[in-house]
């Protein structure tokens, strides 16, 4: 099998689904195929892991009363959160959607075996976090080869891990790395939806960018 | 500006990125042009971040003495580690080459500011951890990114954080995520190197796929 050779065509259009990836909160309600969402998983799982552990773990949540238990869990995150915020902020985030899990056709919880036995160990004896990491990985390759496909996808992080794993009933030493709402978002948008809203503008090159 | 349609060929190009990303640990010893090592931090900063917080911070490493006081910290915490093995799996482990530090003509540290100011604390309270998972989401775009480019990226995690931070006089609130080796990889392969050597192989989507 020869290596793929990439040309600028390609760099260019992985550089505009980079530019374009967006984390979706307004979903169309229609379905997507579920062969598809596997064919997502399956590559998604050829992310990187340490130790080549796959920590990994897809949890494809359609239960409507589980759906239902999650949403609850996040309104009560949501409420908690804005109570930490005042004035024009607090006013701001009102204002904001901050998930899909109203209308995403698909929902899928991602959590992270936190001592596998696959890898031996390897790398992680230092930086145990690598674990979790390697999940990360996987969550963004799903996510960037979804956009690929015309699908949105929203990481939902203001939930109570323990809450989601009661819920969905997995494994206490699961830890959720994300839950995804995915589905075919209502528009497109090369800025962030949060900058679009005023909430947070992007920083410059210079801000992030060292030397030693 | 109009949204990227993307084609059919345009996903399959993807889904051979991913399938050939590779963490490299063989690299030759060309130079990499400065001005694309920029181009690929900057299109990492376009990856995700919690509530738009982000939190990357990218450390190019070219002084020689740092590095070298880093490959030293490497090679103390591979001997810890070669010390938890026995038999076969030590035998294993010592034949591995696990870092790139001895010859990749770049060298990158990324870190991640636990408590930053942007993003207003959007999206962490209950999950304070997505501050370093978007920073691993920076990480994962530069490497694919840089596989388009023809150039590998091998992600060194066998390293006691604290000493980095002092050896690259970073803030003690910045937490290492990830220290990369890039450069010109000597090969190529669809296969992770862990397969190929016999440490660990791949798991089956069954392992990793549930439903609820």
């Amino acid at each position: 099998m020869n290596p793929p050779l990439f040309d600028a065509r390609f760099r260019d259009q992985l550089a505009d689904l980079v530019r374009w990836r967006r984390d979706v909160r307004h979903f169309r309600t229609d379905p997507v195929d579920r062969a598809l969402i596997d064919e997502l998983i399956g590559l998604a799982t050829l992310a990187p892991s340490v130790g080549n552990s796959q920590p990994w773990r897809f949890v494809l949540v359609d239960d409507p009363e589980r759906r239902a238990a999650v949403r609850t869990v996040f309104e009560a995150c949501s409420r908690d959160a804005l109570a930490d915020y005042a004035g024009e902020r607090a006013r701001l985030y009102a204002q904001l959607k901050l998930a899909g899990l109203d209308r995403a056709p698909v929902q899928v919880a991602v959590f992270a075996e936190r001592e596998p036995a696959e890898g031996h160990g390897l790398g992680r004896r230092t930086m145990p976090e690598t674990v979790e990491y390697s999940v990360v990985t996987a969550v963004h390759t799903l996510w960037l080869a979804a956009r690929a496909h015309g699908l949105g996808v929203g990481w939902v992080s203001i939930l109570d891990a323990d809450r989601i794993n009661a819920i969905l009933d997995v494994p206490g030493n699961w830890a959720l790395i994300a839950y995804l709402c995915v589905g075919r978002p209502e528009e497109e948008a090369a800025e962030p939806e949060l900058v679009r809203a005023g909430w947070q503008q992007r920083l410059d090159a210079s801000q992030v960018v060292f030397k030693r």
